[in-house]
């Protein structure tokens, strides 16, 4: 059973609409959105789960630190499926980490905890899970950035239009930190 | 940062008694305890979460079929980070569904729907979520189970006592059901 169904995203959805039915999606396949030049595919979110959890992976290119930003009520993993990933992360006693993780390692942000990551090998995959009590926010993806139904990395970066940076973040309960330096080796 | 803690679970655990603390985990070095020939590794838990999410993996060897099973109040999530695992899954109208899963594969299984799993591939590994509006139950492994400082899978299967059957799945949102079939091609 890989069905089809409408959805409220998207013209075509693997997740069904129905809450309590259940689901299968072959790799790749779920509900996926393009922000500057990572790829988000939304596997499960807030209305599958009476909106305790979501589940969604991360892809991008090898490159540049994507930007510090921290979420007020949110607690955020980062599991490594494929790759190398480095994640910077600051507790709200203003001490910084980094770690690398590779395939099969975890990392957990607490909610108002700045942080932000960098794709160390090309072909990363991060698994992302990211909730709190008030909700999850799976849908900031494709928001700030926009719903695709191709596969694969955006052939050129997605840019928003900059209005939305001052609307759509704080919705989706993320809040960027222009001005934040990571001061760890990196 | 990749630290050693006292736990509540257990003598050394790497989730931080702390919950507002970020940490890492390597593969595999999250909390671990067997149950019957299956290792489960819990890497966050409710309180980390305000009980809002877990996130654990779960492996075993190839072979058997777990047994049917059911969570009145839990949403939970099947992600194959390596091999193959056929999901069985019957919905609330007894419809039954099954897929072979393999890496990147997902799998939904809303509350109040029977389910269960084999393992397809050696070395595979699920990543699992499981948490609805009741909480968390990442903790029923090692109650029905036992908690185990040793990687891998369990040398010999562990066995509950029989009288914990009676008492640990209610606690944790488990409803075995024993006299379940599947009726899908298996």
């Amino acid at each position: 059973m890989t069905a089809e169904f409408a959805a409220r995203h998207r013209s075509v959805s693997h997740i069904p609409s129905d809450p309590g039915r259940p689901y299968f999606i072959e790799k790749g396949m779920g509900d996926r959105a393009h922000l500057f030049g990572d790829l988000f595919t939304v596997y499960a979110g807030g209305e599958q789960t009476e909106n305790t959890f979501n589940f969604f992976t991360a892809e991008g290119p090898r490159g540049g630190i994507i930007p510090a930003h921290s979420h007020p009520d949110t607690y955020e993993v980062f599991y490594i499926a494929d790759g190398a990933v480095r994640l910077f992360v600051e507790d709200t006693g203003g001490e910084q980490y980094e770690k690398l993780l590779t395939a099969g390692d975890f990392g957990f942000v607490p909610k108002n905890c700045p942080h932000a990551y960098r794709i160390e090998r090309h072909h990363s995959r991060i698994v992302g899970v990211a909730a709190g009590p008030g909700g999850t926010f799976e849908r900031f993806f494709e928001n700030l950035g926009t719903p695709t139904e191709e596969l694969g990395l955006p052939q050129r970066p997605f840019v928003p239009e900059p209005q939305k940076f001052g609307s759509v973040p704080q919705q989706y309960d993320v809040r960027f930190l222009p001005d934040h330096q990571w001061r760890t080796r990196g």
